[in-house]
């Protein structure tokens, strides 16, 4: 019999069908009333693209010219130069003046004259370096900061295997290192409707044939046995397809190009389920005997035309 | 019968009864005769808040201008602009002159002549860049230093649950990240007065229903049953109001957005005890079926009406 | 008996002799069709020799200034300087000023005039701000990424120990730090031919007399010894001499140097197999007793005269 | 009966008796023909007192700008100023000239004119800001970099310790963070003159009370009980005083400061052995009944005037 677990804190009834709680690796979880602070900011630029952030830098540096320029141009353009004589001549003047004392150029052919002017040009080159400092936090922070690229296939299959009927679902890294001591671990929820009309929550951990290895070169297809101890024995082919089933997913693994131990989110519902296909090959020779792995071949899926045993 | 733990370095007894060692998640022990080192500054610069911060960096921006300003002034207003009568005067422009060589604006209007006045702000250079680079590090050290925030449940409730007396807390994650292998560990301090009137301190491993998940994407509420097992069972709910109770928390998960295990210390004592309460419901669906979390139900009591049965 | 280990991932059979999937602690494993991203690029970066990167750096500098200096040049030189004349000249002279100003050094003899100019220089000083932040993060990254330094030994060898026969390798920290808590798993895969010609891939966990130490001075020789559960066992030294073996080695240590837990791959094939020798010693004693480890001596192998026992 | 340990890497016998190789926590082991590489240098950097580190970073910037002066000598001084007359005054203007460049100051009075000088100056920028890069990273890797600070007692002590002889030691966080899952492991090594004269060492893990917290505000007192199992049991208090023997320890605690699990390592001899005293209290109480820790009292000691019983 499988052993039901005890609520991974999402609840056992509903009166309505909830949505998965995990999509594409990202928590679906939607806060309210949440605090924001000044570390949400930082977060924030890290994760954003790299277009966008180099927009946003753009953005800021243009913002932050035309504030200095408009506060210089209130103190008077006579203390920075001689007049151009339009306002616009000036401001942009002095829109180059605080851009080459932000950026610290300062080539001195506009200089600060007199105190107020003084003080703020001295304000602003603080002002720039403290930003650029930041700015090379930021950038360190988004090249350093360790990111799981593990890519699971598409597909969860069901198929014979080793005369037993088994799920599968394969997955791999994304970059060219070995997954060193890859772990998973998997919960199962089948959502069935009572005889009250609830719908009925239940959490299985996924028993797998392996869920930790030493290290990977290639796929890893993760095989879970649908035996007499799994959740999914009772159940027809027929049955399967048209049952509510989610797989919650933890991946872990130690990524050479960090140093760290990663952490992957995956999550599947039987929308992806196929029977009796299998996966194509994992990996392929070429002529010098080189283990050859292709990153699209990952969803592969060949049609098995053998009938499934019914165990 | 529940299990005495041997001391975990507070000592069983005393003749005065001691505050407790965790306050708001800080340890509340006062140290004395500490050496303090210049890596103390650093973790200093690196806890303050924002303003603070801004407000050190600033202060010392004057400080170090008006210090080489000083010197400049000493060595002769002379070897780096004409007198301009005053020495106040002079006195500005000198502090402009070192806030342009600190920041590297260098615009050259004013600028060094002479043998001392060209050592000096070489040096003043130097320090400048020194200064900033040591900024930088703050800056990102600030920003990248992970920091677990979770947040507990003000008040720790007991009530009947499954046909037993049971204690819980519950606690949630600041950030929308999922909590990944939540893991929680609680010690429980008991002190009684004992027959020569000295309080005497009980040390228990708190027994939990669950001490570790896969990942959690709500709160969690942790449940220690009140068995036989317990130190607990052996008291009323009135002697459990007056109970002398220390409960010592180490709660331990991945937190994504750094991608470290973070920990959190955290401490409870029976003033925050609420009998016959049960908290409001962690979470909601919306009219998509998206799991709904407000930030502010964390803290939410329910009455109960029902008598609890002393078991 | 040798129990059989499941497939970690790179198959049973193939009907040609596969190249070993790690090669000098490197995945040697071939990826194509693989989607490339800018953290590619830094990772890039990251590992590649200094000479290359100062090689970069330097190249990226001098085609940056080339390239501004070519539109300072579309500009008109007018904008900067009054023209030398020849058009080489004037392009030299824009090419310091492009210099002048993606360092911000800005002496300002050139300077910017007029709009174009001026937004333009602008710019540029922000490329130069960004980029030595982005360099700051790469020298940075570079230094502080932690690299294991294990060396193994060249052989592996089969020798008469404590009445049996063991294989043994050995390894030790090209740092002079202890290795710390280190730790070593293997794999062993052995091919042979079956009956219908194809190659039949076994794999088995290696036993090894000890694989974790609290911590390790000098050099760790690892031993394998070859028992009734060895799956070398059954061979005699002629046919080991002749078996297609690959041992997969994982090991981890702490690393003091940078405060974290390093893995190290490494893998052999029995080419690399000496019977009837041992390992020098592994470290001597100078006059006042302190233990000295030479880093030229993990090579050193001694041939044993004795018999070795068939056992 | 004591288990003896299998040799963790120092040997068993030898003709004389050897240093420890841990000796303050640092690795005592001499390390010859080891090759150094640029990563040493950084290691050396990081690891230096701040005095010899800003004592480095001021004497490169000496060294570099009088090598550029050098250098921009050579090209002549009319390519940047008009000669002052003498060789040292005009070489003095340059090296302000250089520190002007290398700092990107770059006031301007002085400023390169022609090919060679624009390029000279060109490069020594690039060199400068190469070098505040790297002076970043060090600046940060030497605040960031985790350091354990543990300090344990000078003394271990014997004493009878519930109705037992134990032998203790003791430890303390010199920050004001508790120790969160502190962990201790121990090995002793006793070295023995043999009949034939050689010293045989002996490996023994040290069996504690506890040696693992869940977290720990003061100090902790490691106990090991002397009791059948104990290598230490068949000696009398005569004997143990006169006997050689080494305690080599791995200390690993979650620092909260760096969050960061960092290990430390230590060794005691019995040089260090006080037989039938006891530690001085770990811990006192203010008025408020907060807990105080001085960070004083680590080696205090108190005869104890009992007599030991012989078990």
């Amino acid at each position: 019999m499988a052993k039901i677990l005890k609520d991974p804190g999402v609840g056992y009834k509903s009166n309505r069908n909830a949505q998965r709680i995990i999509v594409n690796g990202q928590s679906n979880v939607k806060h309210i009333n949440r605090t924001k602070t000044i570390d949400d900011l930082y977060t924030y630029l890290i994760h954003i693209g790299w277009l966008q952030f180099f927009g946003y830098v753009v953005f800021s540096y243009l913002i932050i010219n035309i504030f200095f320029a408009g506060l210089y141009l209130l103190v008077g353009v006579q203390h920075f130069k001689t007049s151009s004589g339009t306002t616009f001549q000036d401001f942009l003047q002095l829109f180059f003046f605080s851009a080459q004392t932000i950026t610290t150029v300062g080539y001195g052919v506009l200089a600060p004259k007199g105190v107020v002017a003084g003080l703020l040009s001295s304000f602003e080159a603080l002002v720039g370096l403290l930003s650029f400092s930041f700015i090379t936090g930021l950038l360190y922070g988004r090249f350093s900061k360790p990111k799981a690229k593990i890519q699971f296939s598409k597909n969860i299959i069901i198929r014979e295997f080793e005369d037993q009927k088994a799920l599968m679902f394969r997955m791999m890294n994304k970059r060219t290192n070995l997954m060193i001591e890859p772990e998973l671990n998997a919960v199962m929820n089948i959502t069935e409707k009572n005889s009250s009309g609830e719908f009925q929550r239940s959490f299985y951990k996924l028993k797998l044939q392996r869920n930790k290895i030493m290290y990977l070169p290639t796929m890893w297809t993760v095989v879970h046995k649908i035996d007499k101890a799994s959740p999914l024995e009772k159940y027809t082919d027929e049955e399967l397809k048209n049952l509510e089933v989610e797989i919650y997913i933890l991946f872990k693994y130690h990524e050479e190009a960090f140093n760290q131990t990663l952490y992957q989110l995956h999550s599947y519902d039987f929308n992806c389920l196929k029977i009796n296909y299998k996966f194509g090959p994992s990996y392929t020779f070429d002529e010098e005997g080189r283990t050859v792995i292709d990153h699209d071949v990952l969803d592969d899926l060949i049609e098995i035309n053998s009938i499934l045993k019914q165990s």
